[in-house]
């Protein structure tokens, strides 16, 4: 069984822009043990459209076309869908009605081009959208099942998840995918596969990938067996040794991202933590807050941006400053233990550094950074050198300094 | 003259990697007036791909094929190439010779499976490699230019803008493309959409394509025409009346986003701000300070998650707490004069609202949203109701917020 994705729009064939959604569509399909054949981009051309349509249908089983559902001109999929299957499309009531209602309750009156969206090709199930306007689409014809899928990721994995997922693991055939995904944190791509490399290189099954972002690697190993125990025996033989060699430096056995783990150790051990940071601008208290329910731990804190901030907020001597300059391990303490003090926290984690791309004033090249953390047991720091732009700089310094927090906790 | 791109590699369909070189082609393309029609990313099949390869040929004038072209049996595209145009391929000595030399070079003894790399395709063009192993093929077949060219990055820039971009220069048409990007914020697409189609909807040329993001339009206009005086003729013939119905909604005409366009306007005015910010947990500053030189204008602020903070760091009173409710205009307003009074910044921008996924408490439902912005002459609000998942609110939260900052700079 194979599939082919088909995104559409215009926008995605700019220089600007990819698809995306595919790549959530692809692990989705993975997971069934469907193969992904082919993917396309197509811009907001019917005829093109319905060609690529066609073409599909005839290589493959599963055909998902995403984005052109929405209400304007441009949005040519429902059309090119009907065109290449050679079907009718009906304007269903009970859609328009359904429309209506949701933009009443945004207090807004629905635009007359909406309707568009109330169309459905005959013989299609509909698939119900709770997150935008555009319903999606089902159809079965000649062996192949047509997704016709809305554009906006939030909308279309939901949609996935609910409505195609199920019916499509009603079709797919009984192999068993199991994943087990290391997450690692303070160590270098190279450094990381030069240490693994020698056990995962031996297995063809499971197939390892080594996913790297700023300050953040994901070891992927995938094992494709007829059954579960099999497969759970396979992941367990080669991320056995894996394991072993990272060590502590593993965060995550689940996928979980550091912020998400770091969250769940401060609700068991009953602390709240608050922020200071510099650099990142925000970002340390966003990735913090990004984890629903992180308010059971995280009271806020301060974006001390400018020195002066740093001063009035904190409390950070203009002594410290001076004398060891807004980068430095000094004032990264300073922060921690002034904004623990006033925000009356458990923990404070501060972060100070240079992101650039300019040294904004201070003496160390762009890429220094400190994070320090403030517990009851005094304040503990770190410091490192990144390269990379700006916002590179920025995640990078996130990551460690969660993970000053999660090894604090831990006892490491 | 129109162009695909079809990108070869397994590794580019799976839910870990993109195939990013499409971006810089079509950049190049266009540059030359060549609009791109379709991509595709075809695995290491090569049926799959020489079929892929038959229909690009049959539709574009020019077919760029990347990637595939290393000395693996994975490696398919010369084999795919020959077989779609049906022309057989010659060993070359002089190629073999040079990857020869190339591995002394490097203290390396040459693979036996490098040599089929030194096949070319009967009737091509051979394209040097400066930057590795794989040469580029060059193929003029009934009316379309082939372009084989290797998948590493660098590899394939350098020959693209050595090897191909002289010649497509030769043959392109003397079409220059020129856009205009209108980008608008505080109104929902259908409604935009309304508004401008009757202005758009007359002209095939210029192009336009409305893109929608979280409380984000962009609304682009692209012209393609014998000279630039002409595309900038119509961009403004259809360009000016869509800019006269969306009025001072539109906050950019060069693609700046609106946390550049409001820091902009405080630097001009040598205003500086401080932020408040409670659902939106850090992304308001963090939006602010990914504008790099932020800090000319930005100083910091506060992110005041839990209640209490709201009451110790801004002042905002338990009266108006217990009254009014933490996700009301007066804690808005109370958090932005707090703000501002402590931080002492010329403005104080300062958001409250309910995220989800739950309602953490609060009585209003869910997507609940209020800013604040405290200034000399005191403070202005506004309130909106906004749909869709915790990410998504936090994002339209901001775009509200930075463009009441916007309006109130500006007068509007």
């Amino acid at each position: 069984m194979v599939a082919e994705i088909i995104a559409v729009g215009s926008e995605l064939l700019t220089a600007q822009r990819l698809d995306t959604n595919s790549l959530y569509l692809t692990d989705q399909l993975n997971g069934l043990g469907v193969e992904l054949v082919t993917k396309c981009v197509i811009g907001d051309d019917r005829e093109r459209l319905a060609e690529a349509v066609r073409r599909a249908v005839c290589h493959s089983q599963i055909v998902i076309i995403t984005g052109g559902l929405g209400p304007t001109e441009d949005d040519v999929t429902r059309d090119a869908v009907a065109l290449a299957l050679d079907r009718r499309q009906r304007f269903h009531d009970e859609i328009s009605d359904q429309l209506e209602q949701r933009f009443r309750q945004m207090g807004r009156k629905m635009a007359e081009v909406n309707k568009r969206q109330a169309f459905i090709i005959e013989g299609a199930e509909i698939l119900p959208n709770d997150r935008g306007t555009a319903p999606g689409q089902w159809i079965d014809e000649s062996g192949a099942s047509i997704m016709l899928l809305p554009g906006p990721p939030h909308e279309l994995k939901a949609m996935f998840a609910r409505q195609c997922l199920p019916r499509l693991e009603r079709r797919a055939p009984k192999l068993v995918i199991r994943s087990l995904v290391l997450r690692v944190a303070g160590m270098g791509e190279s450094d990381l596969d030069q240490l693994i490399a020698p056990v995962y290189k031996k297995y063809e099954n499971p197939a390892t990938t080594i996913l790297a972002a700023a300050g953040d690697i994901q070891v992927h190993l995938r094992a494709r067996c007829v059954d579960e125990p099999e497969a759970l025996a396979l992941l367990a033989e080669v991320g056995g040794p894996i394991e072993q060699l990272l060590g502590d430096r593993i965060y995550s056995r689940n996928g979980d991202p550091l912020e998400a783990v770091a969250g769940e150790l401060l609700r068991r051990s009953g602390a709240t933590l608050c922020i200071a940071e510099s650099l990142t601008g925000g970002l340390l208290a966003e990735r913090i807050t990004s984890v629903p329910g992180s308010s059971d731990y995280f009271e806020g804190g301060f974006v001390t941006y400018s020195r002066r901030l740093k001063t009035e907020l904190l409390g950070v001597s203009e002594a410290t400053l001076e004398l060891f300059g807004a980068v430095s391990k000094e004032t990264a303490e300073a922060m921690a233990v002034g904004a623990r003090k006033r925000a009356g926290t458990t923990y404070a984690l501060a972060v100070t550094g240079v992101a650039g791309p300019g040294q904004g004033g201070e003496k160390v090249p762009v890429g220094t950074v400190y994070a320090a953390l403030a517990g009851v047991n005094g304040t503990r720091t770190a410091n490192r050198q990144f390269m990379g732009d700006r916002d590179r700089i920025r995640q990078f310094t996130c990551q460690m300094a969660l993970d000053l927090l999660r090894r604090q906790i831990l006892g490491l």
